[in-house]
């Protein structure tokens, strides 16, 4: 049996969710709640000592970092392909996917990891210091003594504000070319996108909506509505319903 | 005729020159002057908006990217494979060339931009704001505004070396387990790796020698003795050469 130790359907996490939805394969779902920071538990981090999510083992396996998993699955499962077969449109996910990973997901990360800031509690030094010390990555370290202090720097989100703005460009100029992002079929680059973008027509209404990105809004459209998609986000446990609900609303889906 | 538009066969700029030259296939090298910031001239930017170096054209297709470009072309072109087809040892190809791309290239670019920082005349704002106007992607303009003005921050060059630090004991352990980086076959993990760390045994000779990391050492030897890798180093201009001398020279090959 395929094992998958995530958190909800969401970004990252999301990314083997959704595709072994899409390809219609089984697996046993082990829910890592990062709210309650499971992925730095001792047990966990025998798993993967890195501390991040998604892990999926496969064949005995230990597979870590979502968007090459997605490809090793994509290669050794059964199912539908989700990879284009030409050469150059391959190219074309594998830069999406680059983009995503790279840009735009740690872009909108920044505002989630803002929003996380605003919420917490007034704490000490002693206080962050204890509670980031299983943190294994020390980049991921220094990122939440920034959050927990309420510290995310200003100068960072309006970056990032400008880079999830360029994107939004960038999606609907790919979708004036082609259906999907990677060509006439739904791919991989489909699948990273959809799982970090699926609430964008709430979250930038002024940005993404029929009048000002036409293609992008019809991809969300047919995104949503995919059996795949609809059956991923149903395994959420609290944080994604909402603003999927919200989404699907908007859409009219 | 394969075109490949790039500087010196070193980092992101050497990737296809490297693999062409593993492959056997003949390519136009139109060189870039990144000295001359040849990338920001118009005639560049009609090609590639983002002014970044490799482009390489193939059928016609204008490819961007370096490592989603390698494996186009690894699919595309004759010659040696140089990835594996056993699905687990692709993610691993996969996991490292992510790892390098995320983590260690920038790592040491955050050295040679500093270094090129010092190299630099002192410039009023006003002159460093006349020289990246042209640049197109606006966190690279605001890299090089740091690197002309002499500010590259401190803490970002001690957050750099202790990634590089983890990742040559990541090398060390992969090869530890395979003779190259996914498996037992040299394959697009190791062009990438090489054509990025070739002289590290020379950078960081207290972590990288015969006793700390003799697996890496071991690999640095096989691969700067490849046919492939002579010709792709014999194509530099300039700025390879006398590092690669030095470290052949370290390395006894």
């Amino acid at each position: 049996m395929l094992e998958v130790y995530t958190w909800e359907p969401n970004a990252n996490s999301g990314k083997p969710l959704l595709m072994l939805k899409e390809k219609g394969v089984e697996f046993a779902y082990h829910y890592i709640d990062l709210g309650r920071r499971e992925q730095h538990s001792r047990a966990y981090l025998e798993l993967n000592p890195n501390g991040t999510v998604p892990t999926v083992i496969h064949d005995g396996r230990v597979l870590t970092e979502s968007s090459p998993t997605l490809e090793y699955l994509d290669a050794a499962l059964e199912g539908p392909a989700l990879r284009p077969r030409d050469p150059y449109l391959l190219w074309r996910m594998r830069w999406w996917i680059r983009f995503l990973d790279r840009h735009f997901c740690p872009a909108l990360a920044m505002f989630g990891g803002a929003g996380a800031s605003r919420a917490m509690p007034v704490q000490d030094a002693e206080t962050i210091e204890r509670q980031v010390k299983d943190i294994p990555i020390p980049e991921r370290r220094r990122v939440w003594r920034l959050i927990m202090a309420k510290q995310v720097p200003e100068a960072a989100l309006e970056e990032s504000s400008r880079r999830i703005g360029a994107g939004i460009r960038l999606f609907e100029q790919a979708l004036a070319e082609h259906p999907y992002l990677a060509g006439s079929e739904f791919s991989l680059a489909d699948i990273v996108a959809m799982i970090t973008v699926y609430a964008m027509p709430v979250i930038r209404p002024e940005e993404v909506n029929d009048r000002k990105t036409p293609r992008y809004m019809d991809w969300f459209r047919r995104c949503h509505a995919r059996p795949g998609t609809r059956a991923a986000f149903a395994l959420g446990r609290g944080w994604v319903g909402g603003r999927v609900a919200e989404a699907r609303k908007l859409l009219g889906v």
